[in-house]
């Protein structure tokens, strides 16, 4: 293995994170407390605000529906967590196919005895309105669910208005349901429309769209209470605000998650990722992950790929493309300590092939060249492994 | 009143924030995701661990005993929320002058039920051994307390190695009392001895000594069980880990908290305080808060100064500093919304001195003339106002 300072690495980790882009803004000038009332503390408050305008206009709401926080685990666990205020015992249902921050704060919930439920997944990870139904249909005091918009395992892009559209029903004869999704992996990747899918809360993270780290954004479509808080975002997110981030998160969103952007870029990756998986198809090794899931198929992100390889445990997989200076996963690096995978398990993958899984997953400067440097290697390790 | 943007501004309120020193760090090298296991993910691991290491070696820790936050408020959220996991129905108890993010994790705790206390403070806003023995007396369950090192409306410095000896004389008999230290203006302005003073948890804010804003550290003695957390930071902090902040923490720890820096800036911030409190003590509108403060008094940080001028409403007199081009403020920042000024009704500030307090503070790069210039600008005030 040659030295890691030494190796050119070819980076085929997006969903991880993401290579952030050097932030334009002079954070010199932004070094007032927005709480402050002096002419400093002006000019960060209005540079906040004004970051966060641009961030409204990206996602189309309206800017007080927007919420600096500290990134995406933050933003999932202020709308989790805000349950326990939530008055009466409501139950809080989420799919088995969330981000582990979503999963773990599941976990922490209903150790605190708030009754908790689950959401089945298909064998995409996705949650299906009839599973949504099912699961409503089993309780009948869910307040709130938790479903994420794109599976960051899978790739696999969930209808979100067809699930809110099923909750509505369900509940017209009782009090809403809070519906909670989890944009990391959707925002800049795949269209998203917060309001017309009928949203209340959502949660995006600048390191997946080329942003620092550090800051995220928790959109309320109205103001809910909050376990604890500052008094800082309106009440919602406590501590210092840090604004170069939110500047830097702006900056990302309207360069990344425009309307325009999106799709121009959603079509580049799609050509890529499909000659990829078309590639990948003729090693008869190869599993994609789904199985159903077809080279040019757009209920799946072109942005993440799980595969398998015959006989290769995932791990040795990614050590060997490694080796070779390719960067892939095995599991989602947020579950990278834990080793059962508990995402395929929920899919119904059959154990071999979650020990022989790995992600593969690209970004806005992945080149057609990357692609095929990327199936050298793989074939190259098919040889020796 | 001047166009924002034209003013050039003499900054006088760093202990709200500090101008952020650019950070050296290439971060482009530090992309990675620490839990990933390729060398992208190593290299960002590797950067990580040897900022919590320098983090370490400055603060005369073991490494393993620091663990990356958001900033200062999280750092005292994870340690008061602990409580929620703490084994009985042990009590909480804080200073009634702590920042206001103890505070209000206090006030959710009694919320949820927890058992709370209060310490009083003395006119400066210190807890003495004595104040903190009578609160121990009072209740027979105390399991944590919540003390700040320097005060942040007043830089009264508090003697915490006294209180960690009365709070060890008082628990032989039964179970070990936590300690938790908000060491947020205290770290590089004053010296400081984590291990000496025998605290369990402390805070630290990376804004408050020239680093960015969104990374901190929490230092726990003993690992301790959280009331949430994804795996991340060993299970104390979830969220993808802020690698580029954690750098740029250690580096400004290194450059300002060493202990030689410290004693030198504290040498020189000591001589210009002086010459601003014995000026000012020379006008007869003018009244120090606390009254018992002398111009040279090691008891209070030489970068805080909580201030009153007769008959000008605080908030009066900050706008009228700001509009002459200096940056004051009126409680601090966190605390900037709420009138009341709790920390100064604690400490028995009658309400005419606490309507007219001020706070003005200084940092390593403020000089001679800018103290010179605040004078100029505040005997320009009295004459009109």
């Amino acid at each position: 293995m040659k030295n890691d300072s030494e190796k050119k690495c070819i980076y085929f980790d997006w969903a991880a994170s993401s290579p952030a882009v050097p932030a334009p803004v002079d954070t010199a000038l932004l070094f007032g407390n927005p709480s402050s009332l002096h002419s400093e503390g002006r000019a960060a408050k209005n540079a906040l605000e004004n970051a966060r305008t641009r961030c409204a206009a990206v996602l189309k709401v309206p800017p007080e529906t927007l919420y600096f926080t500290s990134g995406g685990t933050e933003s999932n666990s202020i709308a989790l967590f805000s349950n326990l205020k939530r008055p009466g015992k409501g139950r809080v249902i989420s799919s088995l196919a969330e981000h582990a921050s979503v999963r773990e704060a599941m976990e922490t919930l209903e150790k605190m005895s708030k009754p908790v439920g689950c959401i089945t997944v298909d064998s995409a990870g996705r949650v299906t309105p009839a599973s949504l139904e099912k699961t409503l249909q089993k309780y009948n005091d869910v307040r709130f669910t938790a479903i994420m918009a794109v599976n960051n395992e899978t790739g696999a892009v969930t209808d979100i208005a067809a699930l809110t559209g099923a909750l509505r029903a369900s509940s017209q004869s009782s009090a809403p349901i809070h519906f909670h999704c989890d944009l990391a992996q959707a925002i800049g990747k795949i269209p998203v429309d917060i309001t017309g899918w009928e949203i209340d809360s959502a949660s995006i993270s600048a390191h997946k769209i080329n942003g620092p780290r550090g800051i995220g954004l928790l959109y309320l479509r109205k103001p809910i209470e909050v376990f604890y808080s500052g008094h800082q975002e309106n009440g919602i997110r406590g501590g210092t605000e840090n604004v170069a981030g939110a500047v830097a998160l702006a900056d990302c969103l309207e360069k990344y998650a425009n309307e325009q952007t999106v799709l121009t870029e959603h079509a580049r990756a799609k050509v890529r990722w499909n000659k990829l998986i078309t590639s990948l198809c003729a090693n008869s090794r190869f599993r994609i992950i789904p199985a159903e899931r077809k080279a040019d198929d757009d209920s799946f992100s072109p942005y993440i790929l799980q595969a398998a390889f015959k006989d290769i445990p995932g791990e040795v997989m990614a050590r060997a493309l490694d080796d070779l200076g390719f960067a892939v996963s095995t599991g989602s690096a947020c579950s990278s300590s834990s080793p059962e995978r508990p995402v395929l398990v929920a899919m119904g993958v059959e154990e071999n092939l979650r020990i022989e899984g790995i992600r593969i997953s690209q970004g806005y400067t992945t080149t057609d060249e990357d692609i095929d440097l990327l199936l050298g290697a793989i074939a190259e390790v098919l040889k020796f492994l």
